[in-house]
């Protein structure tokens, strides 16, 4: 009984979900969805990110998505780009952003105006792979100081993903941790992830993913 | 509707871990839920301080709690304690671990023969923090690699914790993070939680947690 209401909230979110990239897809706007643990690096892997696509000629907009607090979205508002805050609390402080709470956000966005949405997805490796947010495609940030078995134990969210990056890079030297064998068991669970490793605190590595976003196709 | 659904579950999850108390405290045992994000240093943490503990007399058990795999489970086994590993994938991949796990997994450990038991729950900031396992107390471990705002973003996590652990100080010097800033954002949260520091490379603060654990008396 109580699956079977998980199911039709899952199989009501990806009906939605279809809409969001339908809408999208007539704006003419990519949306990707970027998801990881709690403090992985996301808001400050966008913070470096942003200013590198907008030089390349992209109109951009973020949702944030968090239990509580505007902190994130506070970070992004100096760079001068549209900005939608999702607190999931009010709604039971959801672990994960469903497509009910995107839908709205790219109506505060406005997405006539963009060619880009990104959303900051709340943190977390387990629920938020589980609801489709309409996004054209998922990322999912690893930072190198959270080991080398998450892929293997978080199977779910890299199954999900077309693009994993090995975050904050800069750590590795004191750390016991080797980026291969991130790569080695991403690649167990999906053979086919693009793997980018980076560093927001040196810059290594952003250019490579802002390319892979620009040349983001996939399935319309 | 939806909503009374999830208050039910959470109701019946409230009063099995309540028989849980009244089972260990039969058996003079007392449990422990270690919870935090993925890759927060859990299992070395454990890895170190379960000799401290048995040191100082304490029979010990872990229940090892993962969506797949048996890897936190194998790290543990070597020190030659009961281990119960769950996973929670037969259960619909849940992002934590209810008290209708914990029960058999008490079952599998023995606890006729143990004084302590500490529980290593899903690496997530957000649902464990919903579901009472029956343990006398929570802890939260915090990496500081994932930045000073998490307890202002992840506020229940705080407020049900009764010790926080800032773990992997020993990357102190290599981050532009300052733990005094972690320690006024919990006590924003949780005024009357316990702090401490630790890094399991080093050593440092591990004492301290055993002491912590062996000293707390709460309410049966």
């Amino acid at each position: 009984m109580e699956i079977k209401i998980v199911r039709d909230v899952l199989e009501a979110n990806d009906q939605l979900a279809e809409s969001i990239r339908k809408r999208l897809n007539r704006a003419g706007v990519r949306m990707f969805n970027i998801m990881s643990s709690p403090g992985s690096g996301k808001t400050t892997l966008l913070e470096k990110l942003i200013p590198i696509l907008r030089g390349r000629g992209l109109r951009i907009g973020v949702i944030e998505g968090d239990i509580t607090t505007t902190r994130d979205a506070e970070r992004i508002q100096p760079l001068d780009i549209p900005v939608a805050q999702i607190n999931t609390e009010p709604f039971g402080g959801d672990c994960h952003l469903g497509a009910e709470v995107i839908w709205p956000a790219l109506d505060q966005l406005g997405i006539e105006q963009l060619d880009l949405v990104l959303i900051e997805n709340v943190g977390n490796l387990v629920c938020p792979a589980e609801f489709d947010t309409g996004a054209h495609a998922n990322l999912v940030i690893l930072s190198v100081t959270e080991g080398e078995d998450k892929p293997l134990k978080y199977p779910l969210m890299f199954r999900v993903c077309q693009l994993a990056v090995i975050h904050k890079t800069d750590l590795l030297p004191y750390l016991d941790v080797d980026p291969e064998r991130i790569e080695t068991h991403i690649r167990q669970i999906r053979p086919e992830m693009t793997v980018l490793r980076a560093s927001s605190k040196s810059g290594s590595g952003l250019t490579a993913i802002a390319d892979w976003l620009i040349a983001f196709k996939g399935n319309d």
